[in-house]
């Protein structure tokens, strides 16, 4: 079973996609002068953008927005990261700065990054607008205690709810969430290895290159922390707060608010793609308005996404996480939009169509 | 065996890549501030453009080219297509006028395209300057006939080094080669299944839409095709001259002449990256300054990229020919360079570096 098919609950907060507009799309994309299905994936995309935007032909997108959700992980204790966790808040003065790998690759997408400051373990934010939705210093480690509070879970999930809020009401037209935080694919796993009643030693991957004495500790973690969560696995909040993290459920609230807002997402490796998992326990329906942008290395990416009914656009081998491999992307979603808004018909063209 | 490993006769006349810019480029990788390897697939092509270009940073190209390559091919009379031999014209004049998918494709990723006639079965081309290297007026019906004279074939390979050779001197940085033909899948898969050794049977596809009854007459064209090509497969001018026709003749012409002008090249799909075959063995060794943009739905397309050694960039389960493959994947290519040429290193970040 996957999440794939529309399981619009009656209470769900999710819109329903445009389904005038979807068909109007499929129709466009028969006229255009190559033969029926010659464009792929690439017809699919232009028929989701247009039942996305209620509009055919489909508009550009003139402001793709990446949010990049940073925050800290208490499990780092336990050793699973080959980086030490002042990583995390040096990275966040780097995207500030314009030059980490997402700051690259989005704007050769033409998109846009923002990074928020949910859980830095430092004493204070880079910055007041940075740290404007902070809820904790660090999140708890997950092999011993609750990430979060209850508290602080529901404060992390309305944060991420508020982010997606901001970011439409500026104009936003595509969202991508990214992710910071060493030590996070540690939580990241567990939740998708609960949610996909998965064993541990089958979904964790090495993160940023952890090594096998390291990948043993993570597993360890992931284990312990799946026996401290298997009470909790059908309550998305009480999940995040046993073994998550404050970015995880921002995030997570993110997803969750953009497909309240009809706005489209494109996915990224295997942190977002676990906050995307719970939210759609969170809003139901909520992933038939996300694409998943690439494939990670990370096992249990391909785990998530599976359960999601979700095909990923690209698969280049990456796992850096930050939005890279959405914003990687980016560009193909691009194209699909421009052939159906822009190619010329048989009739235009004078082109002679197949019998 | 594959053609990937350089096999630099001494008499051949393709450079080698800059292995010192490659090697200044892998360095370089390690010292961004991301985990190394993170960036997977863009790591590889961002250290290939740099050893094409010979200097490290790699530039981001400004230039890129594509050259649709347009000639109607004499075996459409054995009913191997879904579409009239007249749209091949119809679409010369689409190009023309921007309407056509590798128009859109091409202008989004910052690229431009040119249309050239090498056999439109037209009397006269579109213009002038479109027809400048026509060789003749279609190919040859290679099921029954020679698709060209000796002659012809010389001539059109020929043509296309003087089209490789006008567009770097036009300054071009990248080049693009597309295809444009009904029934060109045909002689394409000819071509493939001569250098693979392959049955067709195992290799045919459904070209723009061939139907069943379709699919076996152009199965049965490819065997008579290569019945006739036996004892020329070694030669590759006479293999084009039996079985290609005067736009595979030019594109593998092109494909050759650009690794001379070291100009790095993405191929497109079956009927390129057929051509691109043939042109392994024009020049030996012009492989390296190829990449495979991406894998078509044509099974003689993933035969040819493994022969070559070559691993696409995407895999959209796209089909259309005229480039437009490798126009999806030049965003990818620019990605891999902006990332090498753009990131910040570690140490002008202040972030620590993993152990």
């Amino acid at each position: 079973m996957t999440d794939a098919e529309p399981t619009l609950e009656p209470s769900s907060d999710v819109p329903a996609l445009d389904a005038a507009a979807q068909e109007a799309a499929r129709a466009r994309q028969g006229r255009l002068t190559k033969p029926p299905g010659a464009l792929g994936r690439l017809e699919e995309l232009s028929i989701w953008v247009a039942a996305c935007q209620g509009e055919c032909p489909p508009r550009q997108f003139v402001r793709p927005r990446v949010v990049v959700f940073a925050g800290d992980h208490g499990v780092t204790a336990a050793g699973v990261s080959a980086f030490p966790s002042e990583v995390t808040g040096q990275m966040v003065a780097n995207f500030d700065a314009g030059g980490a790998a997402i700051n690259v690759l989005a704007g050769l997408a033409g998109a846009t990054v923002r990074v928020v400051d949910i859980a830095v373990d430092s004493a204070e934010p880079l910055s007041e607008a940075i740290g404007a939705h902070r809820v904790r210093r660090g999140s708890g480690n997950i092999a011993v205690e609750d990430a979060l509070t209850d508290d602080e879970a529901t404060a992390a999930v309305a944060a991420g709810r508020a982010i997606a809020d901001e970011e439409v009401d500026g104009g936003a037209d595509l969202l991508i969430a990214g992710d910071m935080g060493i030590g996070n694919t540690t939580p990241a796993t567990t939740l998708i290895a609960a949610l996909t009643s998965s064993e541990p030693v089958a979904v964790v991957g090495r993160g940023t290159g952890v090594d096998d004495a390291g990948w043993a500790r993570k597993t360890a973690a992931i284990r312990d922390a799946l026996f401290r969560a298997r009470d909790v696995t059908s309550d998305p909040v009480a999940l995040l707060r046993v073994c998550g993290g404050a970015d995880l459920a921002a995030m997570a609230g993110f997803l969750a608010q953009a497909a309240v807002r009809r706005t489209p997402v494109l996915l990224d490796g295997v942190v977002v793609t676990a906050a995307a998992l719970v939210a759609a326990r969170l809003s139901p329906g909520a992933s038939q308005w996300w694409q998943a942008g690439h494939r990670s290395t990370e096992p249990a990416h391909s785990l998530a996404l599976a359960h999601l009914g979700l095909e990923p656009i690209v698969d280049l081998g990456m796992r850096l996480g930050e939005g890279t491999g959405a914003a990687v992307a980016l560009p193909v979603l691009r194209a699909a939009v421009a052939t159906l808004a822009s190619m010329a018909t048989f009739d235009e063209a004078n082109v002679t169509d197949s019998p």
